[in-house]
């Protein structure tokens, strides 16, 4: 009992410490970058943001010639605290495994930054931010935004840090959608890509497990038309079945079997019951829980959109090659034998269109069991390719 | 505007004519066996229902040696209206492609029966049906449900029908595992026996999407902790969700990819909102409302429990050859290329017990890229492979 008194003491400390996510909407523990009037953000959508934020954390230092800048692009539930603890679930960065001193990403070479993206819910402007004409969160008010808005509103940040190319755009998954877009977009700007276990397109399967996650949030009553900030509800059972059924599709039938198989969940025989009796249902129920204390629900029906709408060839007359004509970024394309979210026949397609386009692209097929999350993971392959063409990137840009 | 008001009239009649699915919970349109206490039925979990009853179709005619009846057992959201038009959704039955005059399963021939599953909403006992003590519907109360209780539900009810021994039992997916319990658990009952698109267990994905869909009812207030019936209220929202998630895995994302690709739903452009804006959305979002108008929540609850706890091999020492030791059974089974719900891998498992107990066993893998709903649909290899085991296995029976 002292034991269990203990950890309940010490974890009530430790949420103390922690901050609220809803604070950290419109004040991150972050740096911000604040965009007045004067400098709209463009929409795709046809709208002109007036008055917008986007918060960053940055890692290493900008040398002399500003010329050793790393933008790192976040996945769908991820943030700017790529590589320092996170202020809102006080756990590690979500790649530290990557970043950091002597790590693949060098802090101690390269000057890393990392932006909350536009829509998303730690900082930069999104629908749980305040409209700053209303002083009241956007809620749906907040105009949708597509991969090429986020990107936009990343090269506004790197304008403002005095940073006129990078010398790579990393990231997996809708990260790597918006490295394509930052080549397609801005191909004198990025030196280096590297899209991970990602496509140029959201496929009609990924589509669809993305309305499913989106009726479940707006089947919950307490989501309230998208005003729950206001009415201080949160549609939380509704978030939580959308990231339980989102998260099977981050891994793998061979992860899952191997992880959990049918095993029993502290138990020793079924229970006839709708209780987590297998090991698999209680980790999914532990996922959508722990999810929906520190996601924005509004935010996951923006980002999911956002994935759904990229189509970079749809943007250059159905032909992707064009999407990087004349480009003379040098791509390193990498995906997982058993992602089946991001399968490796996306990635080939990126590929032979950067072939058509005459790009410079190397591609690698990582053998893994782990699925669509391996890039997150501690993958000793991926990082050996990834440190062998970030040195080679290196050197020819000049960096010791 | 004429033709647009007959087609509302028409379908007002048609929505008249249709049956109430509470209504046919209780008192189906179809041939019923009931069973007072005198003649329990055991089940699993240690409950003996004392009165309960089963709802059953017939096609075709049972010859005189009462050796031509062939049991199909049906799939998670089927019903016993197999090859004759559902008194509740006014469309043709579920297998009409397989089983009719003339067809491989030729009625003509044989003596066709299928029977509601224990558990289900069309009228055999289960959560929606009313619970003899009380006279309100069961809703949780309703024991849990595991296949071999389903299997011991209709070998009563064959017995009931004066059958010693059936020709044949033919189904597939959760009707697929029905029917390796049939072989397993009454051996000298079946003379030929077909699992379609099947597994000897539930894996680890499975179980996890299946807790998804349940977490989805659950999480719906209108479920009321399974007690809306009673409440007149139904947890719709929740149950959609559930089945569009669940939709997605009949399917194959090549066949998403064939019927929906990204293709816009009766628009010119994305609309930037979270409308229906693709076909896959708008297709998806129909088979949940759809669905919700036929099928009872909790039903769905107790049906995907028993596909997760069923593990034949674990109620044999582990060993799954053991289900099967000494069958003089002839199988089929059969597995869809595409399929990855019940991929090959889990057929080839019940090969190869089939094979160590010394069984006589057809097995084929048949090309297809329509998903585990192949085995639905109008499949010519799969209706060569099964006329040809049939035709064989009939005349070593000595069927004409």
């Amino acid at each position: 009992m002292t034991a269990a008194t203990n950890t309940t003491g010490r974890e009530n400390a430790k949420a103390q410490a922690l901050r609220d996510p809803l604070r950290e909407a419109n004040e991150p523990t972050s740096l911000v970058a604040r965009f007045g009037p004067e400098r709209g953000l463009v929409m795709d959508c046809g709208v002109t943001l007036a008055g917008w934020q986007i918060a960053y954390q940055t890692y290493g230092t900008l040398n002399a010639a500003r010329s050793n800048a790393v933008l790192v692009c976040h996945a769908l539930t991820g943030d700017q605290h790529v590589a320092s603890t996170n202020p809102v679930t006080g756990k590690a960065g979500w790649w530290e495994v990557l970043i950091g001193p002597g790590k693949p990403l060098d802090t101690d070479r390269f000057f890393v930054i990392c932006s909350n993206v536009l829509g998303g819910c730690l900082g930069s402007s999104g629908p749980a931010s305040n409209n700053p004409a209303t002083g009241r969160p956007w809620g749906l008010d907040f105009p949708l935004v597509t991969i090429r808005d986020m990107v936009r509103a990343q090269a506004m940040l790197i304008d403002h840090l005095g940073i006129e190319s990078l010398f790579a755009v990393i990231g997996g998954s809708m990260g790597g959608m918006q490295v394509l877009q930052w080549a397609s977009s801005y191909p004198e700007r990025v030196f280096a890509a590297m899209p991970l276990a990602t496509g140029a397109r959201h496929s009609a399967q990924n589509i669809a497990f993305h309305e499913v996650g989106r009726q479940a949030v707006m089947a919950d009553p307490d989501w309230r038309e998208g005003r729950y900030l206001d009415a201080d509800t949160r549609p939380s059972k509704g978030l939580s079945v959308a990231r339980m059924g989102a998260h099977i599709t981050y891994l793998s039938e061979a992860a899952l079997h191997r992880k959990f198989g049918r095993n029993l969940q502290d138990r020793d025989s079924r229970t006839f019951s709708f209780d987590a009796d297998f090991q698999v249902e209680s980790y999914l129920r532990h996922q959508g829980l722990s999810f929906v204390e520190r996601f924005d629900a509004n935010s996951y029906l923006y980002l999911t959109r956002a994935m759904d709408y990229f189509d970079l060839a749809a943007d250059h007359g159905g032909v992707l090659a064009r999407a990087f004509a004349g480009s003379k970024t040098r791509f390193c394309v990498a995906s997982f034998t058993s992602d089946w979210l991001f399968p490796t026949s996306d990635s080939r397609a990126i590929v032979h269109a950067l072939n058509a386009s005459g790009a410079s692209v190397s591609f690698v097929e990582l053998e893994s069991d782990k699925g669509h999350d391996a890039f997150l993971l501690d993958e000793p392959e991926l990082f050996a390719t990834l440190r062998g063409f970030i040195g080679a990137a290196a050197r020819v840009r000049g960096l010791a």
